[in-house]
């Protein structure tokens, strides 16, 4: 299928084409607060890693829709949280896309619980299983398609002492977190297999211990 | 744990630690060819769509390692592929990821099929689900780590038939599409379910007919 085809496609249509054909996403939910004291949370498939030293991450940000909350929230208080998305609240996540008013906090409308973990008053989604605290370091305009590109460093994570293994990685699958395919799609992870650091002309060596 | 605390950690366990932390990653296999014709794929975790319209995808690179063949054929040609790692060949996904050298193709070292779709002299993996061919627009340096974010546009999508729903929504996971849990976990996702945009004060509804 060819752009000039999916370019005939009802909106709906692309954006469900579009949004499925990149792979399975990231699903968090992001907590900030306003200046004025109102917690938000919503709901974003795009937070990527982008190094371990020093820690960073990125995610993308549509200025003009319903994230702009989390936009102004950040900007003005320079923290956000980082939450996953257990697969019990799949459904009150979505619904944090809705587009309440900034003075609704969706922590209340979609009943999702509040929770302050460390010194910053910045809120935390009592429900997730694995939680970063993130600084706010910069942005890039991405001028192809007027997005913003938000980088902040993490500096503080929060996970359930049973996902972690000997070696720091923590299995998510343990702790029942989704993925996302497309922009609706919520879809369970179970762990294949683990591979050892790969060299060549060596053969690819498994090293998974207690996957399941 | 902070960032004081893991920054004791050695360098492999910090590396799980922090790439682990945020969520499942895409799991692609990005296809380039040399000036010369050397075919090369190596994998991927941080491809992730942009934007729909227009259709619009990115990627991070460490210029330093080994990906920097892709990034070097990537900027000579325009164009390189984005094709979804089915759970039967993520050894030999993983194993791209070791430094060949530049005259060695790793479709070749790790046994995947180097396939030709588009009139673009450019390498498909013949046993990926899902496809992109994607040109170059543009590139963004993420000074707060040396990184570089890829922009590239997608114009054409290949895939079978039967993961394509009515509503152009791609279904990964009867495809058998993995998905990444950190820098070496591969995990195998199953659908949990879909649910319509989302509204305020209007209960979350889910779409999901056939997704098992």
């Amino acid at each position: 299928m060819t752009h000039s085809e999916w370019d005939k496609l009802s909106k709906v249509h692309r954006l469900n084409l579009i949004n499925s054909c990149t792979g399975y996403k990231s699903a968090n939910l992001i907590g900030t607060k306003s200046e004025t004291g109102v917690a938000n949370v919503a709901v974003f498939s795009s937070v990527t890693h982008l190094g371990s030293n020093p820690a960073l991450l990125g995610f993308i940000l549509r200025p003009n829709v319903v994230a702009r909350n989390t936009y102004e929230n950040l900007k003005a208080t320079g923290y956000f949280t980082v939450n996953h998305i257990h697969q019990n609240i799949i459904a009150q996540a979505h619904q944090t896309s809705a587009s309440y008013n900034a003075a609704e906090s969706e922590f209340e409308m979609v009943k999702l619980t509040e929770e302050y973990l460390s010194e910053i008053d910045v809120p935390f989604v009592g429900e997730s299983p694995v939680k970063l605290l993130c600084q706010y370091l910069n942005e890039y305009e991405i001028k192809e398609n007027n997005t913003i590109h938000i980088i902040a460093s993490v500096v503080e994570i929060y996970f359930r002492d049973d996902i972690l293994h000997e070696d720091y990685w923590l299995q998510l699958d343990q702790a029942d977190i989704v993925a996302v395919n497309g922009l609706d799609g919520y879809c369970l992870p179970k762990i294949v297999d683990r591979f050892d650091y790969a060299r060549p002309h060596t053969k690819t060596k498994s090293i998974l211990k207690n996957g399941t």
